[in-house]
């Protein structure tokens, strides 16, 4: 399978994520990628290579204008306002108060396109963002061009990111670029699965009304996980996209036997749906071990899942997103890839 | 004038404000309060008495019971959830996420009934808050008790507050609880004056659908002050409240010429309403030295503006709310209690 990744994605290194009334070293991290790419060359899988120059114009078709020209922008207008720190959200357009209107003022723009606050933007995020997006498009393509799957080792992820909303450590939804680009180049019907521990909530909401685009998480329920305010099993799509939604929210301690009938079932409706091309959001924060995250799967369980997956034998491009036991990110997303390989 | 004040409201003292993407000490803090009363008693305003307890039944009528639980027990369930600082949003309800589903964690829950991450909630908080509604109370019984007006020197203050979000430094809506107080002590009609240079978001959100309680807030244009989400003029109120809800949004650098005419506007409004009582949400961040302001009013203004308030001859209830340059909070606030009186 071959890797697409950007050393770019370093210049995405925020000092600060606002975590439990402090700020502590963002989960999030650079390391993290370095532990999938040691994995990767560990087992065989070496064809890495750097993506291509990123292709704005699918960007700017996906995400909202205004939102493109605060993430591009977002940190000289902070910086010319004087601010000390990394640009972090400390207000927002709360229930019953203007959705639609973007304020001027950079503080109050940051705001508006956020969707959490424990997500800092930096100098060199944009830039990063933009390599992560090229890494899912330069994936896509080599499977659009014939190739069974391919692995966008993305950073930094994509999936909270909607078309106008950071947050989550994502800004750029690069699970949704590659199902555009897959629905461009041909396919009538995509199908993005979403196995990181956190619901996908910008993936579902850029696909809600949506028929052509399939949307499958499993995922912490929101009433105890992050992002909280999006991930019922009662979300199920509107107008065109009504029954093109399937959340599995799951409790606390959670384990494979649960987990993986949730993937079955997931894959049943996938297949059932009629997906000519599947967009994983790659997260291994399901792994018992993960320091933000409550579900109890192990390394092997990550091997079988990836068999599962596989054995549909549609076109596939990973996505990677979460995963922050930093020991085994590598060996967990490997896995992945490994049983899907193996299928 | 009589002047209610607890000194329960040095318990809410949190250590962080997030402010441009740093922690900084919050700039709403016990100190403004000393200043308001050595000038009160430097201009011999003495008359000032701690109020009795609180009564919760009106605060039970006014606010969400969810957001009252959640006021009262979030520093232990966020001290059991094992997190080390001040409770801060890091998360939120954003657009076209569900805005009707509390989460049952604690981070969660944050965010669901929070509109701003700047404002860190402590362990006195709930009491502090209380104490601060209490004063509120207590100056309301006074006036509807026959004196022609009264100050709730009230912390924190109150007017960013809605019936289940916290904010702006507030948790309690105290300009609100006075009113509604008033009504129900046979006011037919009642009005509410914000002159805080900040929109209160909190107390239109809580009478927009009402005709009886009018609510007029001069204020930094939305675009480029928070709350940023609320406070345009073109939001005249809804429903039963159509019409009874009037904005006066200014741009940066606006001076007495201008903001005193808006003040007019809205007396005169406020007089055509038909209001029998009046209460203040009186703030001086409009004050031209106010760290987090950018308006241009000195201190004379405020005398002025008082005599302007004074002159309608209304049963008036002050409660405190914002002004930020230690300074000249004293000066100010009691300039316009001073011009009141002398109208
Ligand atoms: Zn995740
Ligand atoms: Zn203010």
């Amino acid at each position: 399978m071959k890797v697409f990744f950007s050393e770019e994605h370093r210049r995405h290194f925020p000092q600060a994520e606002l975590c439990g009334g402090e700020f502590v070293t963002p989960f999030e991290r650079p390391s993290r990628v370095e532990y999938v790419l040691g994995r990767l060359k560990e087992q065989g899988l070496t064809d890495i290579v750097a993506p291509g120059p990123v292709d704005m114009a699918p960007i700017r078709t996906l995400c909202d204008p205004g939102y493109l020209d605060f993430l591009e922008n977002a940190w000289d207008e902070w910086k010319a306002e004087g601010f000390a720190g990394e640009v972090i959200a400390a207000n927002f357009p709360a229930r019953r108060m203007q959705i639609s209107r973007p304020p001027r003022n950079i503080d109050g723009k940051v705001g508006y396109y956020s969707l959490a606050s424990e997500t800092a933007l930096t100098n060199g995020t944009w830039a990063a963002a933009l390599s992560s997006a090229a890494s899912a498009q330069a994936a896509q393509a080599h499977v659009a061009a014939g190739a069974k799957s391919a692995f966008a080792l993305c950073r930094p992820p994509g999936h909270h990111a909607t078309a106008d909303m950071f947050g989550g450590y994502c800004f750029l939804n690069n699970a949704a670029l590659v199902a555009e680009a897959f629905r461009r180049d041909g396919a009538g019907r995509v199908a993005i699965l979403d196995i990181d521990f956190h619901h996908g909530n910008g993936t579902q909401d850029i696909f809600y009304g949506r028929g052509d685009v399939f949307f499958a998480s499993l995922h912490g329920a929101p009433e105890d996980a992050f992002p909280y305010f999006l991930g019922y099993a009662d979300e199920t799509g509107i107008g065109a996209g009504e029954g093109a939604n399937a959340n599995y929210p799951m409790l606390p301690g959670t384990a494979y036997d649960v987990w993986s009938g949730a993937l079955d079932t997931a894959l049943a409706r996938i297949r059932a749906f009629g997906a000519e091309a599947l967009v994983i959001s790659l997260g291994t924060d399901a792994y018992k071990d993960d320091p933000i995250s409550f579900f109890k799967l192990d390394c092997p369980d990550f091997l079988d899942a990836g068999r599962r997956i596989g054995s549909h034998g549609l076109p596939t491009v990973f996505c990677m997103e979460g995963g922050y036991a930093i020991q085994q990110v590598g060996i967990n997303t490997v896995n992945v890839l490994e049983g899907f390989l193996d299928a």
